[in-house]
């Protein structure tokens, strides 16, 4: 018996034993009896608490003046069916809080007939009109909003529960809350029984249910999933994501046993590990209060709250997500979901200062004892900065699939993937990397091409180009081989595979390296790629050497991506512009792509500058005099106009079987509009050359404008931290122990 | 006798006669021996000038510890040399001012080595050897940054005059000053002969200079200008500029009656009007304190000061300058210049108390009694919020040649251009517009093609494409005909000739509308427009109505663009998107554009939407149906990648004569990424039409979507504000008095 199944069992058991001793008073989810009185009591003398508080009134208020609001579901997200049915259970659940804390009952009745009108409605409906799910729900084009929905709502119902008429419970559990509940788990087993964060929405919805209502049949549900599904094992989601595989887990704890890594890391990626955070933090408060025998909060090592860290160090220096996978740009810390789950972490994981200045940003704290207590830790000035690491997170259930490294140094950030595929939100680039500076792109990672909620765009849904365009490995700062994707670009293969860290080594924070190897994405070829965050005097600031060695059984063209943000400053490679554009591919994202420029280096190295937010940037290749170099342009074959016109350089190498790309990336000086003063526009890179490629080592030399010249030496084969190496170039002798050797050449 | 001519002779006699009794002392610039005693009384006492004077110390400090640096000049601006001279001549001024203000000879000793170094090197240098200026300087590749040295290195002069010896002062005017002088002026007097900010520069870095040493005749020579030049008539500058014309005034009194208007405007636009205002007030601020019998501040009633208001006014939200003709985007009252003016403005201008908020924004103030008048006046908290207005600012010495209108309401503003041609850096832009809300640009002006002073962008200076594309009327959102520039895109004819005003109207705030005509830009056709600010309540914030009229003897091709800045998210017509992207036109600015899509509207309106900085944009259009719509980008013909890749739609009219073009402009709406709700994503406008449209009367009716229909009546021949007019429309009368009729539509 393994841990978890260990845990399973125990679980089930106090659970099963308690249920039948325990008849719990109301509210008893995210409020309680307790929680509230003491809320009651602080009123007026915390101030963030009280200005949250002050904000949602306002806001629900405003919003109840207005009357109920109750159309036929009939559009897409972005659409006035979707959007308002969405505005009602956020209005719903912070009027039911409202109730218990400033006990008028004006919030109440709002909250009784709008269920009502609900209980009313709901048995009418069909699924709903809009048929591009693979699970349509009858308030909304998906089983996923429906699934949002009753999240939400099952806190107003628990808010007024006791105060509602027995009549009236009855009315609104026969004919809204059973039949919703049962719509979307048993109606729909190909969403509710499935690893996913739709799942997740789709458990945590009956389970919240199942708390107020105290039913532990649904409970059970929520928690194990459907015992009988009838699911086929190809069945695919819209995304193209598999609905089960073998053996799987389901229910709530398959979905947090299952995408979360021991880390904290949710394998779908920040963004979607922030969508998911809500069900999973909101229902870990629930079990917590319900069923505290459960100890949910220390389940599988405490992960629920510490995912929280882990995905606030996943923001740039705006408290923006790193855009891996589908993610939208722009999501951040600042988002709901994140404000429940800082003050969640916050409280129920040991009160750590330094989210207190999370939450001092975030300037709002949900109304109940986790946001009460944030606000106190505030307003006892207890608050410490946020310090983001230097990390590297390991991906899978047991943190064996890869992971995303992220290497820190005064402004710059470097993101490196090299996890799983994702599940159906992954995308093929395997690999890849992306670089910021206080909080800008330098180095872009795409994103998605999707704009939320946007009615006009596609619904606000997914668009094709998400899949031809940003899916796609050339979308990415990573190799393509012979211009397919990795893995073919098939879900099937991706989601079998990760890459496999080499060595991760920050022990000198001037000196951080990270390095992994992908032998899947290209049968044959092994992609090995090094990256070390360098603080040297003679640079400005850090600067990136990336170090990409490839090794294959047959000849193939490479293509290496950088999609610099900014405009072109300067290049020191000769290049013809095309009097027309054309596409620079036929397929794989490469119909994507205008062809901009070509030329060739006519130096031993490759550089462009180029200018961004008032800094300049640089990129310093070591060149194969037979590279061609590709100036691209993102937005051909875009007929609605959906991508950006965003720029890339694409080192291309052809006809070759074993070779290694080397570029240094620089951050340095600065521009202002205001006073015109141009400073330190030039990169400080005099040199960068492959000195050593073997099976076992490849050594690079980089030589600075000031003359100094460093070596790095990565072992290629062994990287274990005790290995002693010696070896010889250009007739010194290098000795050292562990996977790489860096310091001055000798000379 | 005209009055300017009065004036000229006055301030003749006033001048001769007190040169004769006077015999200053010094500082007597922008120092004088009594402003020096009030700042040394109130030193820590004073804020803001405190923490001025600290920074500044702070800055000279650090660079007289780093020794002097004497290169001999070789580069263009962006080059070291030049760069380095540049921060010469700034911290010898500034380093002048510390020995005045903290009487530390540690000051004086290092401006006296500095001057002492230039003097030895001075006598030895040729002609920079950078050959590209019509004018080359000696320290600098252009006279005019010799001119600007000399500006700046006068009052460091004046600073220590009295510190120095007899002899060293001797040595400095006979080997460094004089010639310097001469070199500028005579040596070139097709730049210091002319009307241009060059020459202000010129003649204030000799005026400057002269009133340090007391050289008459060299003032002379800085007030009124060479007697001899010897220049052709037909001499032009690098930009296409003419040197001279017929009977031009010159010198410093030429060039601040020729381009400044009486509403203080600077026909060259606020970017460069920014770049003269440091020497025009500076030399300003000398003659009040070294010639106060000159009244300089009460010349051409006050029109220096009043200058500085109407630069103000010529800003964004954030501060930045509106960028018409050659400007660089960016350029803001941050700047030094404005700290200068903004100081000496409120010092010498009656204290408006709205200028001490920009000096607050500044966040920094000059050296002298106006930087410490200042800020005195906040450290009192006199402060006031600057009150941005809508202003009609006239262009022409005589305010009779066109002007700028800036419309604004709200958080929008709209840049209506119809002035003369600006002079050698003025756009072929007439009638064009730009929009811009809270800062940021909805429909831009393209600025210039330069990045100012980045070396790897060609030496810093003019690119080729900022005549074959940022000159060009295709640039620009206003109407080209047959694929041509206004006045063939010549200066010489260009520069006779301006639009001119039909009517201002702006004594509602609820409904401001401007119109201008313009007949020379293309001989045998007239262009007339119209835009409307228009705050309606079935709207959610003001919206512009564009109505261009357009009467020609001949058939033509008209195109008229719109330079929206943003992503595209619905239109309301088919277009085709091609495989292969060509230039839309050989020339005049066409052979930079690409062409990205075509089609034809489907229905009578034309609606485009996009979405930029979080929020939603339309334009509605009144179609015609054989109107093609072109989406274009700009970036064809590139070869450098000097220019942005911004999209345009532009409206082609082919085969008409007279025709009007009506657009209505909507900012609606937001986006946030992070709480993902689109509120108000679509227009307003359900419908817009031109209902009549004859010589004397053009009528538009715009429906919203609210049912109300409004409707505009312009005058086209008559703009009395006396006028009575009566108009049947669908067999409704119309009466109104003046150029114009708004109101709800009869039915
Ligand atoms: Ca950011
Ligand atoms: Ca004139
Ligand atoms: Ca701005
Ligand atoms: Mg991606
Ligand atoms: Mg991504
Ligand atoms: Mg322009
Ligand atoms: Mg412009």
């Amino acid at each position: 018996m393994n841990r978890k199944t260990y845990h399973f069992f125990c679980l089930l058991f106090v659970f099963c034993f308690h249920t039948l001793i325990q008849a719990q008073e109301h509210p008893k989810l995210i409020l309680t009896k307790q929680g509230v009185e003491a809320i009651r009591a602080k009123l007026g003398t915390v101030p963030l608490f009280d200005a949250s508080l002050s904000k949602i009134k306002d806001e629900v208020d405003a919003e109840i003046a207005t009357g109920i609001h109750m159309p036929i579901p009939k559009d897409y997200s972005g659409g006035y069916t979707h959007e308002r049915h969405k505005k009602n259970f956020l209005i719903l659940q912070k009027s039911g809080v409202l109730f218990q804390i400033l006990d008028d009952e004006k919030y109440a009745v709002y909250v009784r007939d709008v269920l009502m009108s609900y209980a009313e409605m709901y048995p009418t409906l069909p699924v709903h009109p809009k048929e591009r799910s693979y699970a349509r729900g009858k308030l909304f084009w998906q089983c996923l909003n429906d699934s949002n929905w009753l999240v939400y709502t099952s806190q107003a119902y628990d808010c007024i529960y006791d105060w509602l008429s027995k009549k009236e419970r009855k009315k609104l559990e026969k004919d809204l809350f059973k039949p919703f509940a049962d719509f979307i788990s048993k109606g729909n087993p190909q969403f509710f029984n499935r690893v996913h964060n739709h799942s997740t929405w789709g458990n945590v919805a009956l389970g919240m249910i199942a708390l107020v209502m105290d039913d532990d049949q649904l409970l059970n549900r929520a928690l194990y999933g459907l015992k009988v599904d009838n699911l086929s094992e190809d069945m695919k989601d819209n995304d193209g994501g598999f609905i089960k595989t073998k053996d799987q887990k389901i229910g709530f704890f398959g979905n947090l046993d299952e995408p979360f890594s021991p880390d904290g890391y949710y394998t779908e990626g920040p963004y979607y590990q922030r969508y998911a955070m809500y069900p999973f933090l909101i229902f870990g408060q629930a079990l917590h209060n319900a069923k505290p025998e459960l100890k949910i909060f220390e389940y599988n090592d405490g992960v629920l709250l510490k995912s929280v860290e882990t995905l606030l160090n996943l923001t740039d220096a705006d408290g923006e997500f790193f855009p891996i996978n589908d993610g939208q740009k722009g999501m951040s810390y600042y988002s709901r979901e994140l404000v429940t789950a800082v003050d969640i972490a916050y409280h129920f994981g040991g009160e750590n200062a330094q989210l207190l200045s999370i939450a001092e940003k975030q300037d709002r704290v949900v109304l109940n004892d986790a946001g009460l207590s944030i606000a106190i830790g505030i307003k006892e000035g207890r608050s410490e900065p946020f310090l983001k690491k230097t990390v590297n997170l390991l991906d899978g259930s047991d943190g064996t699939e890869g992971g995303i490294g992220i290497l820190r140094k005064d402004d710059m950030e470097l993101i490196f993937k090299y996890a799983a595929q994702g599940l159906s939100h992954g995308h093929y680039d395997k690999l890849s990397f992306s670089v910021f500076e206080k909080g800008d792109e330098v180095l872009q990672d795409y994103g998605l091409a999707r704009f939320v909620n946007i009615e006009q765009k596609g619904g606000g849904n997914y668009l094709k180009e998400n899949t031809t365009w940003a899916k796609q490995t050339i979308a990415h700062n990573t190799l393509v081989q012979n211009e397919t994707s990795h893995f073919q670009g098939k879900y099937e293969i991706g989601s079998k595979n990760h890459s496999v860290l080499h060595f991760f080594d920050t022990s000198d924070e001037n000196l951080q390296l990270i390095s992994a190897k992908e032998k899947n994405a290209y049968p044959g070829t092994e992609m090995h790629r090094t990256f070390a965050l360098i603080m040297d005097n003679d640079y400005e600031k850090p600067y990136i050497l990336d170090i990409l060695k490839i090794s294959s059984e047959t000849n193939n063209q490479y293509d290496l991506p950088f999609y610099f943000l900014g405009q072109v400053m300067e290049v020191n490679f000769d290049y013809e512009v095309p009097k027309t554009l054309g596409q620079l591919g036929a397929a794989n994202g490469y119909q994507h792509l205008w062809l901009e420029g070509k030329g060739q280096p006519k130096s031993k190295n490759t550089k462009l500058s180029w200018l961004n937010n008032q800094k300049f940037y640089s990129i310093t290749m070591a060149a194969n005099l037979q590279d061609e170099l590709l100036f691209a342009r993102i937005g051909a074959n875009d007929p609605s106009f959906n991508l950006r016109r965003d720029p890339a350089l694409i080192v291309r190498r052809k006809d070759i079987s074993n070779t290694v790309f080397v570029s240094v990336i620089e951050s340095h000086g600065s521009y202002s509009p205001v006073s015109e003063f141009a400073v330190n526009a030039s990169s400080s890179v005099a040199a960068l050359q492959v000195v050593l490629d073997t099976v076992d080592f490849t050594a690079v030399e980089i030589e600075s404008e000031k003359g100094n010249t460093k070596l790095l030496i990565v072992s290629n084969v062994n990287a274990s931290k005790e290995q002693k190496h010696e070896l010889e170039i250009e007739n010194n002798k290098y000795n050292w122990t562990g996977p790489y050797y860096f310091g001055q050449l000798k000379k």
